[in-house]
């Protein structure tokens, strides 16, 4: 069975509060030289060897349901 | 400016609830043969070059704000 990773990341251009917030708390924690911290999700998962196209099924499911792509970007990775 | 990416994901052990839900709503969409799925964090920053081992200090600030280590585990990756 592949194993598939999704990554899905809020677009560059947007404001990436949650990232804000982490740096800050970095910050409190000493860590001061943390810039632009960004935050995103991974997905990992098994796919049926039933499923002819792995990558095209796992970006049928970003597009759907795992990513908003009107915010945020994503990357599948198909493994063994 | 070394840009750093943390993943953490839940214990191997642990159940993931959010996996879960994800698995049974892309079930519901059709997605049928999709197994063991799980969900965990990214966290990309740029951290200073003022800091020497900048592998050593993204593990500190994984022990101490970005994982929980009773529950989840990290790998850090430290790119150009």
């Amino acid at each position: 069975m592949p194993r598939v990773k999704v990554f899905v990341t809020l677009k560059p251009s947007l404001l990436d509060a949650q990232g804000r917030v982490i740096q800050s708390a970095l910050a409190s924690l000493g860590h001061t030289d943390v810039k632009d911290v960004r935050v995103g999700k991974i997905i990992e998962m098994e796919i049926g060897d039933s499923v002819g196209n792995v990558a095209d099924e796992a970006r049928r499911m970003c597009d759907r349901l795992l990513a908003n792509p009107v915010i945020e970007d994503y990357r599948i990775e198909v493994g063994a």
